[in-house]
């Protein structure tokens, strides 16, 4: 089990979760596997077509309902656990959610669940296996105590940044006109796993050049590099768990004035939300810094997503750097702050930190340069 | 767009599920992200906390709700699709939807979905945004349709056995005593990519050496190879969207009797198995096959998965190879065959082939040696 998964993490976010559910009027929350269910349980399930389902309840022990093939991995935990296992016949899983149900006494029962992890398939059988049930979301509850990253937690970023800063300065020789982004997509990802990257990378590296560096989510394809192209390079390492995400702007020989223009505008408006962060900061003012920058160069309807987002066992999670987001920043939180403008058939730039609030500020986790160095 | 997924194939997908559909008495197919929507759209997706969902009706133009960050995806297009995008503000999702909906005149419509695939995040929006609207389970509709392969299909997937195969061969010389079972994944991990696999791993290998090979689903950990152990590896390549998906158990020195009696036992199992696979056989009797051999042989109680599982686009699809199952086989179906046998505490075999039926027998795929070889 990872140090940050420690069996006193794991207990004391059990009994944390319990009082926030008895706050909030609920009797259970039903997790599904996921990052959420590792984080109260230690437990690491596949998402697959075989259910497994853990309710953490107010009045009852934590009680699970999964394939008979995984009672394995429940044998050895530091926690009292209801199993009910099933079969590999469907039509008989809903027998077996209604015996652990009424077991854990959630029949007719207030239930969160969340909405972004559980499916249909789960909740079409909680929902016939318990007809008294209410299911309630309540994912906020979760997201909001996973938010707050303690010292293990950090220790686990940091390396996980150190992973991905070393694997792109290896990878970064292999750039020069011709290569296809394919091929450096590939380079990066193996010299992550050389790196000390987890096994299974947190998300395939993007690496976009030319009108496609002005896709934000663009898949490599076989485009080879060609004088004159930005270089987009998103990606991020795991380690025991926890990620990073960076991006990296290059220029393949000498840009235009107007790709020149927009690389020092997104570096200005990085610059600009960094130097803001710290407690007590609203998060919509973050968004507000980068976007000011990008907007005053004449460039704003070109920057087309939110300024950042929650960084920790998912690439995407709470808090949310947009605009309309009230929330104070606190000391704990971690997330991206990465602008961008993406002119449309013609090129891009995104230039991606990740940050830790402190007590007194902000640290910057990523330090590897900022501009848009010209490569070859 | 990869060739299995050509503009043609495209259509014809198009047209076919739409009269599916209606024989079905159904008027669309919700889809989020996931294979069936690269399957019948070539749109590929990640499933993230920005919903999106494609709307197939048997009236009206494909219609597609999604972030306006992402609609570079659908400039280019083959077919009419109607674009619904939102910004990034949830609160203003809803209405999104009520208008995509409205567009295609899907409200008070009966629309099908797959539980496997949809989340209660897009369940919630569609069923506010359409309260009149009715949400059937579909899943089955595309799930027949995916589960017979064109011969582009059945290409791609004997491309991604051979990534796989050869990756194996190019790890097998760091197998040795005291070696760990993270580092024969990375390094096999390494290999995968080396061999020309899909930057992102259809799923991380498993490799799993003594009492951890009891367990059939373990992940790696940092346990050292003994002498006397048994060592399962369970990996697989992707190559243009398709998987591959091998089971091999090694022997590290000298194994007990008992493990060498199961080591037989098991490929016994998977024999009888693959020879029985042809059209117009049951499924169930396949299961039955290889459950038999180890029944048999007095390891019934520890063989304590189904046969197998269909393979394509998904690790997990339909066929599954279960008792219960009374479908016929068909040619174009894929599907693997991996008997097991799992002694808690002690060790545990797995062999695991890929086969294709064909229109008199079956093609299996994987050519490796399949008996328990000693490495060391």
């Amino acid at each position: 089990m990872p140090n940050s998964s420690s069996t006193n993490h794991l207990l004391s976010r059990q009994l944390k979760l319990k009082s926030l559910l008895q706050s909030a009027g609920l009797d259970s929350l039903m997790l599904n596997p996921g990052p959420s269910m590792v984080y109260l349980t230690g437990l690491n399930f596949h998402l697959s077509e075989r259910p497994v389902v853990v309710f953490v309840s107010t009045d009852a022990p934590i009680t699970i309902v999964l394939p008979e093939l995984e009672q394995q991995k429940i044998r050895h935990l530091p926690y009292d656990v209801q199993a009910f296992p099933y079969g590999e016949d469907p039509s008989q899983w809903v027998k077996v959610f209604r015996k652990a149900i009424d077991s854990a006494g959630l029949n007719g029962k207030r239930n969160g669940v969340e909405p972004r992890q559980l499916r249909l398939l789960e909740y079409f059988l909680l929902t016939e296996a318990s007809p008294q049930a209410q299911f309630i979301p309540a994912e906020d509850i979760v997201s909001r105590m996973r938010m707050f990253k303690d010292p293990s937690e950090l220790t686990a970023m940091r390396i996980a940044v150190d992973i991905a800063q070393r694997a792109l300065n290896a990878t970064l020789p292999q750039v020069r006109i011709g290569v296809t982004e394919n091929d450096l997509a590939s380079e990066l990802t193996l010299q992550l796993l050389r790196a000390g990257c987890d096994p299974l990378l947190p998300f395939s590296p993007i690496v976009s050049s030319g009108p496609n560096s002005a896709n934000p989510h663009a898949t490599p394809t076989n485009r080879k590099l060609s004088p004159g192209d930005l270089l987009v390079i998103d990606w991020g390492a795991s380690h025991d768990g926890y990620l990073s995400d960076i991006t990296r702007t290059f220029a393949i020989g000498n840009l235009s004035p107007e790709l020149e223009i927009i690389g020092r505008v997104v570096l200005e408006a990085n610059t600009a939300a960094r130097h803001l962060v710290r407690p007590g900061i609203e998060i919509q003012q973050v968004d507000q810094a980068a976007r000011s920058v990008i907007e005053s160069a004449g460039y704003g309807q070109y920057f087309t997503h939110r300024t950042g987002h929650g960084l920790g066992m998912e690439g995407h999670e709470e808090p949310y750097i947009r605009s309309g987001n009230l929330t104070a920043l606190e000391p704990g939180m971690t997330f991206t702050i990465e602008p961008g403008i993406y002119l449309p058939d013609k090129n891009g730039v995104r230039i991606e930190d990740d940050v830790a609030i402190t007590d007194t500020g902000c640290e910057t986790l990523t330090n590897l340069p900022r501009e848009v160095r010209q490569l070859v």
